[in-house]
């Protein structure tokens, strides 16, 4: 039985709109946490601090040893949600790609997890970055595909030409 | 030279991204309204009496005298900001279709206004309102059509297969 | 009978909350449009540019000419809707003292106003702006006194004490 | 060392307030976590469901067994990201008064907590209520005193008359 989701792609990439989708057609309740949410729950001053995390004019997002440490406590947190019977969609940017999947394993080891890639063409997700209006123009483009690099999935969908709800279908064909 | 644009579709058509799009490729700042901006400056009470706005739990969308009265004020607003200078991206839905569009020539008479529908399949439309999250499922269905029925457009986009970006190019190149 | 009030006091002064419990009390509905609203209608690139509106790291606020020039057509559209019957509050930061004033006499030329001061106490205001989250630290002070300097009001409210009701009921008391 | 600070007060009693106040002075970076984080992870289907938790027009506050189910699984996470180093602010409504306690107590065993009340006379409450303006009207009088039948605190503050900023400071000197 699938415990966890995890949905690795680059900014505006559609990750929450995926998340939100298999939400609505999974027929269990499930929790959709992501990175955004943990930002949420820290300092703002985590913000505008070099320990914290700091996002470039140009879209580069620079992680400090402040937020890293949060971020593994927010990980053990998020594996024990599981382990407790909360089924999780976890929504995260890999900005160390296969580095950040293995942040992620231990945590989540002996879970039941489905490891899923969400792409999108690097030109067609700069246009939904200034579509959608609330992120610093550019992480799309920096983002798109260096958080796949060494990265390995159960499935990989890609929203380039497919809408979320299309690819929350393929993905909850694969929830067991 | 073109003073007003009114992108008029469904709820989940796509008309805030492109109203975004146009905001950042046309060389003028625009100003982008929408009858979202309007329920936000009512009273909250506006929302649950039967003489302001009304979202039934099926989508539907119920609008009183004490709504319409304030939409008429509002509409002759967003008019004198234009005449005074700014140029404006209107940003409705026409529940009434072509009376819905009367109701708008009234005040934007002697302004050079674009007129442009925005479509998308209902479809898809139901989809993207899962995706996001934030509206009553229901509305982008029952929404689709009729907003455009008998209403006249200077051009016609449609997101169902076009990126908000791309259709905003589109729209540009007809801003005069 | 009063056409629009008008709410003047620094950030973090409690002016949106006036204006929310203004149209719970009030009998009849009455549009609430701030500063804030403004902004939000504005391409997002009005914000990284210096011919728009900076938030400087230390709270100061920097308009430039563009802003200007959509703020000066805001301002007569805002005074449009008032003329077509829409009761308005509005929601302002005089960041130029009684020049600001001025700004808006000049489209309010001819209606009913009603023009309120909304004071708080520096420090005060500086821990409310640390309690909301949102606000870059420091305009609460900044802004605290300089948005009163010769400006002219028919009544004053203290926030420093008294709670957004109460300070509601007060102006509530003047509205004709 | 505390690692763990409990707020529990009714809706507009300000919690999130202090919150905020207490990550802007500590001076390690503490995580705040509260109710309505738990009900933005979840399905929106969760807030129209028997099974989930309902927002009555009175502002009563109904939560059945789904929501229930993820709620405890919600805990152990917290409490886990707690073990693993992350200071955690924790802001609740005990609905259930001692009973609410006592499902807190479980996961939290063996952590250092500060449990603190947070009181506000519920005529104000309800005023801020409205000030907000962006909750059901009536919560912040049905739960101002219920939410604190049979509960222990290590400290008590009440923002009738004190600001966020000062309650925090108070509930600060506390922390070790």
């Amino acid at each position: 039985m699938t415990q966890v989701i995890v949905l690795n792609g680059g900014s505006s990439s559609g990750k929450s709109g995926i998340a939100r989708c298999l939400q609505a057609i999974l027929p269990e309740p499930w929790l959709a946490v992501g990175v955004d949410t943990l930002i949420e729950l820290m300092p703002s001053s985590m913000q505008t601090s070099d320990a914290g995390i700091q996002f470039a004019a140009d879209g580069e997002v620079i992680v400090g040893p402040e937020f890293r440490k949060l971020d593994t406590a927010w990980m053990e947190g998020v594996a024990a949600m599981a382990r407790a019977g909360a089924r999780i969609i976890i929504d995260d940017v890999f900005l160390g790609g296969a580095a950040s999947q293995q942040r992620w394993q231990k945590p989540l080891g002996g879970l039941n997890v489905l490891w899923v890639g969400v792409r999108c063409e690097s030109a067609v997700a700069a246009g939904r970055e200034v579509a959608r209006g609330d992120r610093v123009t550019g992480m799309a483009v920096l983002q798109a595909d260096v958080v796949h690099q060494g990265v390995f999935y159960d499935l990989e969908v890609d929203t380039t030409h497919a809408e979320s709800m299309e690819c929350a279908r393929t993905i909850a064909a694969h929830v067991t």
